[in-house]
Parts: C-alpha cells; structure tokens; sequence
C-alpha cells in the first residue's frame, strides 16, 4: 500500500528539525535496482523551486536511482544558496547510496522564498539513509506531509505479477497542471524509461491534471515513476498505463478529500461536449468560480452561478440548450429553471455537478472542492 | 454628482416590491435631448441575460433616450417568459416617454435563474416615470444596488463647459472584462454615437475592466453612454475620453472598496513589462490567486504566493530578475529573499503590491480585494 510495497526499493521518513513543529521531514527512497528506468512530469509553472529545476536536468535521461524529498521548505526564491543545497543533498544521497548526483531527484515542498537549514538537511539525508527499509513507504510519506491531514498511499498489484506503489503530499494550492503535490511512484515492472514516461504522462493527465481543488499552481510539483524492474514481467503499454493511472486516481482523490478547509469534494462531470478539451475547459471554469464555491459551502443550490462559469468559456455550446443538474436534481433544463433547487441535498460531502452542452458525444469530470471558511482560515494563517 | 448631473436628464427610483426587503428595485433615466447618441458595453459573457440581448440590439445604432434599471432579479435563464418581460418592459417605458421600445435600454442584476413579478415591475416602471426628476440621480442610483452597502454616483463636469455624470451598483462577481455591475453614464455634451462609442471604449479598458473583486465574470454586465447634446458643448476626442474616464475611475474605485466582505483594497503594479498586455497579464494572475488573497486577508506577507500567480502566466520575464515590495517593502530583489517580510504593515485597508518584470518599459494597475471569511459567509447566504 506504499512506495514499497513494489519489490527493490527501500524507503524511509525521519526527522531532521526542518519543521518547526518537529514532526518527520525528510523521506528517502532507493530504486535497488536492477533496472534504474524513470519518468517525471514537473509543475508547468515557469517560476521553479530550485529541487525543480536540478530534477528536471537529473530525470532527462530517464534514469534515476533515488529520491530525496524535504518538507518544512519549498527551496523557492531562496537565492543562489538554494540551488546549492539541492545539488549537495543529492550529492550526499549519491555518495550514500553509490550513485552520481545526477542519478538522484530532488523534492521540497513548503513555504517559498524562507530558507531552512542546510546543516539540519544534510544531517537528516544521512539520518534517512541509514534508516531505509523494504518496509519504511509510510514513515516516507508521513515525513513529505505539510498541512495534509493524514499521508497518502496507494498501490495496485496488476494480475500479471507487477505492482505499482506511491505516496502523495499535497492539500493546498491544487490546481491544473499538476496539483500542487510531490508523488513518488514505483515498480517493479521492467519497462523502459521511454514507455514509463508515456504511462505517466497518460496517467496524470487523467488524474492530477483534473484536480483543481483551489486554481492556484505550485512551483514544487513533481510527479515521479521509477522502475525496478525485479518482478521480470514486463507489461504491455494498457495495462501499464492503466496499472499507474489506478494508482494515480487513488491518490488524487486523496488531495481532494483531504483538500485544506475543504466541506465538500465536488465532482464537475461535463457531457455532451464536441470534444474532450472542451469538456474540460467548462469543468475547470466551474470548479474555479469562487462564487459558486461558496454557495456549494452554505447548501445553496444556486445553478446561476455555475451558467455564469459556463458563460465565460470558449467551448461550443448554446446558452438556451444547457441543461444542469446538482445531486441528480435537474435544476435546470434547456437554458431555463428546471426541478425546484430545494429539492437539491447538499449536506453529503460528495457533490455531483453534471453539465450536459448539448453540442457532442465527449466528456470529462474535473475534481473540486468548496470555499470554506476554514479554507480562508488556513490560508491566511499558513506562515505566520 | 449623479446620472442627472449633466443636463437633459430625468430620473427615478422606485420601490416595485421585487426586493424581499421592501428595498426600491426599480430606476429610470430618461435622455430629453435634443440628442439621443448613445454608445455601450455589455458583458463578454457567453451566458447573457435576458435585458443584455435586447439591450445590444436596441444600442447597436447608437441611439438610446432612456434606460430603465431593476434590482431583485437578473432575468437570466428565466426562459421565455423572461425575454418577453425584457421587452415588455421596453415596449411600456417607450409608450410612457414616447420613444420606440427599439430606443430602450434594460438592465436587471439580482439572482439568475429565478423569475420575478411580472406585475410589479411594470407598475413600478409607470411610478418610476410619474416620478421622473432633474433632481432624481440619487433615488436612481439606490434603487439599482443589490448587496452594494451604499449607492455610487460621480460627475465631473469640464472646463469647456460639458458635464459627464453616472451611477453604478455593484459589489461581486467583479471580474476581468466588465466587473459585475451595472453603470449608466450620462453627458450634455454634443458628440455623435461613434465618438461616444470610442470615448467609452478607452474609458471602460482602463478602469473597469482593470477591476477584478473576484474573478467571477457575471451575465448582466453593461455600461451605458448617454449623451443629451443640451450643453452645445462639442468636446475634442481627448477632453471627451478623459472626463468620460475620470467618471468611470472614480465609480470603479467605489466598487473596489464596496466589494463584499472585503477588508483589503490591493492594487497590484506592474512595470517593467514588455507590453500592457503582459502588465494586465501578470496583475490579474495575481488578482485571482486565492492563495494571494487569503494571504493578505490574515496580513501575512507571503510574497512566495505572488511568485507563483506570476509563474502561471505567459509574460515575458526571467524569474531570477524579478522584484516584488508589498506596501513599499522590497520583500523580493531579483528573485531571492529581499527585506524582512516582517517590515510590512498590512493593517491599513490599502494594499500596493508591486511587481517589476524587468521585461521592457511599460505597466498596468489591476485592482482586487482580499479572500475574507465575510466573502464566504456572504456567498455562501446570498440566494437562501
């Protein structure tokens, strides 16, 4: 149910005083091999954490041996000595482990432009190195969490003798592009890194990419797949792509769920589209619009509100065709009011908009949250 | 000081009983010439209202003598009915001021998708005109607000002797390309339809489209130019688009400080962009970050917030040269830690967050308010 729970990779999660409040902050995982193939997609936003940037470089030739990861610091704008702490801790994890720097990626995730202390994350990579075990997935992903509510976990064994396991961090700032989350998948299937990074890139635009839980985009995602290969069963693309994709979805739903000050998880379902990318432009504008957030809070089935989102899109639609409806209650119908929206329950936590445009036979759902009082709550209070 | 500032102009405001609250809900402003040039925006929503449909055609040559304004109800998704009532509405001020209902302009604002007395409005139209006055501008303006905490009326009159009045409501739903709201304009000055359009245009572009309360794009949108030519007064297009600007930045502001449940009135810089384009790029990134706003809400200068709402966007700029101060603390230089966040007041309600690209020369002034737990309480309650 971990990043270990595919066979050749260790893990561990300990406490290296990053955190102010002193709870786990660096997680290590080792591919032990013997295949070293990987595949990562990063944030799409253009103002980089430094981890980011070494990461990127470190991933290019989709060979990877290991990967550190940090919370209690984002390591964004926090200067030229940011950098160099990235590139000396994954120095010091390929010293460890008996891999070059550039073999190893590196993740940060916390509060941009404040540095942390360069001795306390060194000192915990030692600490996490001589701590990693087969069995150390969890102690890894409680140590990735910020203002996560529980750690995330998941894996999939697929009938044919592979597995694929990951954790995932992230509450906040989940957006398009990547939620704002460090995910670290293994396993143990013996795929090359080109077909990886297709399965990967397949899975998280199915599943992270539809999570946009507040609209605003991290500097720090990084969603990485490493293969061990020690399983010797080598997958065909659908069920590997599938296999990573289930994961993925698992821990998506995580974030969502556990989303910062979130009432409500919302599923934005849009049918009848002329294609997918329209589908997904109507979803993202609704699960965006801050005005119908705050009603889905207060129980207001206020279905005005999600016309106006619609309204704003560039997708092929005619306003006196729209049909909505919130809860399975068709509040409106042809562009007009529909059932009475008292009849809509909006106490459950699961909120079900369906959005039928009328113009085609494509579909896509994106993933939301409300706007909560506890949200402004513990985003006005995050650094301080 | 109002929509009747200029000469030429009657108005009223009336209570029809549309509001739950016994509030007035129903104005009329009437152009008595000798002109009935005319020029308007309307919402670039693609889910518009009813009275914006009928509004377009009626304004689209220019020619307006008067526009007749209801709160208690957008008339939005209302169905067929609901366009009928538009034009029914045009079709009684026209007979009562001896105009083609072809010459009548109609605005609604309140909930979408909730139809609302057919019969009240219309014998509220036949008061408001029975209570048509030189001195009527500010029972206008009252009775177009919705949840505004006050009504909002400017004039300017110029030294060459012509006069530019108006009114708005408006409080939420302010976004990009026309905040929600409605606002008549009205002017003694003699200027044909297409210099007012243009005049309009600029004015609009550099004040209300520059106001983003929250991102939410609503459907009722409109603005609306009236001019009487009583004055004799022919301004140049300079002095025309000037005062027509001066009245609309004045009005813009007055919805900034009247959003719902702000606390903060942040107006965010940005220079040294490579176009305008970029400027308004980069500030309304920014204006729609929650994260950003929530941020500033509990005065905490998380100025890394601003960093990735810059990330996001496709303006040209080198993350490592960026500049950001908050209330004239340069929190960031270059991209890196600048001065102790902590020097920055965020007690006052004005909040001036600059950022400079280093890109090029020129800059753009976006204003927005802060994400607030009274924002929530209000949206989540507004229809219940």
């Amino acid at each position: 149910m971990s990043v270990t729970a595919a066979a050749g990779f260790r893990a561990a999660g300990v406490t290296a005083g990053l955190k102010a409040s002193g709870a786990p902050d660096v997680a290590l995982v080792v591919n032990d091999g013997p295949s070293d193939a990987a595949a990562a997609v990063y944030t799409s936003n253009r103002c980089r954490a430094h981890p980011v940037t070494w990461s990127q470089a470190a991933s290019a030739d989709g060979r990877v041996g290991a990967a550190v990861l940090n919370s209690g610091g984002a390591n964004c704008f926090t200067g030229p000595d940011g950098f160099a702490l990235t590139r000396a801790t994954a120095e010091l994890v390929g010293d460890l482990v008996g891999l070059g720097a550039e073999d190893v990626v590196v993740c940060s995730t916390g509060l941009i432009g404040v540095a942390f202390s360069r001795e306390r994350l060194l000192a915990g990579v030692r600490d996490a190195h001589a701590s990693l075990s087969r069995g150390g997935g969890s102690d890894a992903a409680v140590a990735i969490t910020t203002t996560d509510s529980h750690h995330k976990e998941a894996a999939v064994t697929h009938p044919s003798g592979f597995t694929v396991g990951g954790m995932a961090k992230g509450a906040g700032m989940l957006a398009p592009s990547l939620a704002t989350m460090l995910v670290v998948l293994t396993t143990d299937a013996d795929v090359p890194a080109p077909r990886l990074d297709a399965a990967l890139r397949a899975a998280t635009a199915a599943t992270f990419d539809r999570v946009d839980s507040d609209g605003c985009q991290s500097t720090n995602d990084t969603v990485l797949l490493m293969a061990s290969g020690v399983s010797g069963v080598t997958p065909g693309d659908a069920e590997l792509t599938e296999t990573v994709t289930a994961v993925c979805h698992d821990l998506a739903l995580q974030l969502v769920r556990d989303a910062e000050g979130a009432d409500h998880d919302i599923a934005i379902t849009v049918t009848g589209a002329a294609d997918e990318a329209d589908a997904l432009e109507v979803g993202r504008s609704i699960a965006a619009n801050n005005l119908f957030k705050a009603a889905i809070f207060g129980r207001d089935p206020n279905w005005g509100r999600v016309m106006a989102a619609i309204g704003t899109t560039s997708a092929a639609f005619d306003p006196l065709v729209l049909d909505v409806s919130l809860n399975g209650v068709a509040v409106c119908r042809g562009g007009a009011p529909g059932e009475d929206p008292a009849a809509v329950d909006l106490e459950p936590r699961d909120v079900a908009v369906l959005v039928d445009l009328h113009a085609g036979t494509c579909e896509a759902t994106i993933w939301t949250n409300d706007l909560t009082h506890a949200y402004v709550h513990e985003n006005s209070a995050y650094s301080s």
